[in-house]
């Protein structure tokens, strides 16, 4: 029995997966950063990387509640999604295309921390940490507003004048 | 200008990504289901296997929707998180905590899913592609189901039966 592992093992597994991800994100937000044209997307990417510092913090303090070491363990997940964000930067598109893929590879990035929290916090609850859920529940927040966020930033304007840009006469019916 | 690529671009790119994210996700769905415990896990890993064959077809009336090539681009973000997943496959934990660990991987390739088809849908909309909004929503709203269908197995019993092996004197307070 002693070989297998439990949902504490899977668990802590994931909390490690989460910290090394969140650390991967504020290298990567710094790059969305510097990649947006747009001044209200640029902010909000840099507003993000302040609160991803913080999610880092946030898991120490997980970490530490539970009596476990701090220690991150390559997040293959989001790996693959911040390569397709930089694959994304190596385009020559236009500005406006730019800040809406910029929105699309920062999406992406929010969903799959969205799954992993959600993830995290149900197992938490079913275990019965509630200062870890306490502090998870304020993360994945952090995640759903930075999401939509962006969705609101897209539907502002930039999506429309990305299209106006691809086909001035079929997207002139606004 | 001929050099610089359009939000049309873009959203052929991104068409491609997603065609090729669900073909690898054919593959990767029956991997989850043979990995599955509990039968109607199982289930619920196969079903979205259907419709996730039915993803693939509806992406290709996509692409004809606008008389361009059926054609997938390497998805880096999809082959990350299966990557994930199939790191989990080959842990030893006991059956019901996999069955959490199953979960936690579909609903991560689901939140991926959700973030490129909203991305697809919202570009589709601003170009006024009508067919493709249509089209494209449909897999959306399945996507969404598969998800929230994961997250009620997984509150049905699968996360409280793992959390009780784990520690059964805390986790004993139903």
């Amino acid at each position: 029995m002693a070989e297998t592992g439990t949902l504490h093992d899977a668990f802590i597994d994931e909390l490690r997966d989460a910290y090394d991800a969140e650390k991967q994100l504020t290298k990567a937000l710094g790059k969305l950063a510097r990649a947006a044209s747009n001044p209200q997307l640029r902010d909000a990417f840099e507003a993000h990387l302040e609160e991803t510092q913080e999610h880092v913090e946030r898991l120490e303090q997980v970490f530490e509640s539970l009596d476990e070491k701090v220690r991150g363990k390559h997040c293959e997940g989001i790996a693959g999604i911040i390569e397709e964000g930089k694959s994304v930067m190596d385009e020559a598109f236009d500005e406006t295309t730019m800040d809406a893929c910029l929105i699309a590879a920062g999406q992406r990035a929010e969903h799959y921390e969205m799954a992993a929290y959600g993830t995290l916090i149900a197992w938490a609850e079913a275990m019965g940490h509630a200062e870890a859920v306490k502090l998870l529940n304020e993360t994945l927040d952090e995640e759903k507003a930075a999401d939509r966020k962006l969705s609101s930033l897209a539907e502002s304007g930039i999506n429309q004048s990305a299209a106006d840009m691809a086909h001035p006469v079929q997207s002139s019916r606004r």
